[in-house]
């Protein structure tokens, strides 16, 4: 990848709606995805192999998959198209196996407390379940990535020592993950504490071996952005429109919002490949779709004359 | 100022007011602007000495200069507070001076086109306004400040070449002004661009003499905060609740907003002197006295647990 050159990991049509109020159903998400797609975003996370009766708004995530594979190629959705999906388990790991998906994506954390919470086992359990996936899924052509959440600070914990997830994220590629997304899951992180977390982990890994995931709950998101480019990361995680958490809910906590990822990205003169126009026009559409404003500045305003 | 030490110039009941659609009464904004005081901001721009036909918000700009200076000491308002006004002209000086404010601002910018349009007159004679108001302060005690608007983008002429922003800067301080505020006034300036203009600008003036005024418009004015941080700037003009725009129109353009700048640059090590859970508390206030919801995810959010 060249060094102007940033790949986004458009996370919106899982890490965003599945903490989200209303659910999409599933023609409804193909559509989302399709047009994500069209707009020039190669990796896009298209759903989560959960239990449906615990996270809804992720029902028919198999089919879904199925339908997007079947249409690479064909309409909006590109033959280059990336999907991947969250695999929590050995059970979701069949489900994504039946899916023909290409890429899944674990989920760990630095944080006991908030593991234990979100996913209902230790850290140590986590990178055993993550072994077992790699195992099973040897032989076949799907590649892994590994979430490494709170990573600077956990709802209960407070702030981490960066050793923390340093650790996990070189346990996850030990694992075999070729890439790591590294998250600031409550969005507290300002710019030298990202700084201070890559410089140490950057002694140990490769920088391209890496993604931030922010939230921008406390508006510091595309600050930290800016602050993990200098540094060498040129892959981000974010969500058209900043989807999930609520806007108006205590504690508001939305991916940072794609369209500001690459305003901002393209004004410095790196190159996204995303159409930035036909983005916010996902985003008005989604607008209609979610029943509240999004969380996107760039879209609300639009883009300025140059 | 030490180098950790940052300067924050609240300009919500100046700025941002007079662009909200609701008007605040004169006690409201004697209010609003003691518990800025009393959280610990010490440079308030309180209002401006404009038409009160043209500009209804800032009605009673006189009586609340005057209420402000004599409660300086008392109750909320700390003996060290400095305030300034707006002073657009000659007419304004009058009433500055009969006030006994310690401060006043000019406004003009880098835009022809923008200059013309929001206050009638070419930079050329903005910048000979100027000069005869400082003629004519001669012998008072007044500090004078300068606003240098569009630095970065104007709305009709576009992206702006930092030459323009510059020559208008040095030209302001050599008319007296002990300070320089450089707005991107369409929040739509990216960090490099920020760094680019700074860059320039320092090789003629020094970093103490300036300001930077983001604009929140597109999302980058905190990495924008951030980048100027870098180059040496130590002043930063906001908002509270990032008063100003709408958040529902088209457009919508309000200041950065003081509480995500306080938590940004608090995050990072630097000093700005301000009580973060007191300015949320001033934010909470507002919202009822506005009738809408702040622009402020840090006070939506609430500080993380450290």
């Amino acid at each position: 990848m060249s060094k102007r050159k940033v790949k986004i990991v458009e996370v919106g049509p899982r890490d965003g709606l599945q903490s989200e109020e209303i659910s999409l159903s599933i023609p409804t998400r193909f559509e989302m995805i399709s047009r994500l797609s069209d707009c020039g975003i190669s990796n896009i996370e298209v759903g989560s192999f959960v239990s449906e009766k615990w996270v809804p708004q992720m029902k028919g995530t198999l089919q879904l998959v199925q339908k997007l594979i079947h249409s690479q190629g064909l309409g909006k959705i590109s033959r280059k198209a990336q999907f991947s999906t969250l695999v929590p388990n050995m059970r979701g790991l069949e489900k994504a196996l039946e899916s023909g998906i290409q890429e899944i994506a674990f989920f760990t954390g630095a944080s006991e407390s908030f593991t234990k919470r979100n996913i209902n086992c230790s850290v140590q359990e986590s990178l055993k379940r993550a072994k077992d996936i790699q195992k099973a899924i040897y032989g076949h052509k799907i590649k892994t990535r590994g979430y490494v959440s709170t990573a600077f600070y956990c709802p209960y914990e407070g702030r981490m020592t960066p050793s923390r997830g340093i650790g996990v994220t070189r346990k996850l590629l030990d694992l075999g993950c070729y890439e790591i997304s590294i998250g600031d899951t409550i969005g507290a992180a300002t710019p030298n504490e990202v700084k201070r977390f890559l410089e140490k982990l950057f002694k140990y890994v490769d920088p391209q071996q890496i993604a931030m995931h922010f939230h921008d709950t406390r508006g510091t998101a595309i600050a930290n952005v800016v602050a993990s480019l200098d540094l060498g990361v040129r892959v981000f995680d974010s969500s058209v429109g900043g989807l999930g958490g609520c806007p108006y809910a205590p504690g508001a906590s939305g991916n940072v919002s794609t369209e500001e990822v690459v305003y901002c990205l393209e004004g410095m003169g790196f190159r996204t490949g995303v159409d930035l126009k036909k983005l916010i026009e996902i985003n008005q559409w989604l607008e209609k779709k979610m029943k509240r404003p999004m969380r996107s500045p760039v879209a609300l305003a639009g883009l300025p004359r140059l």
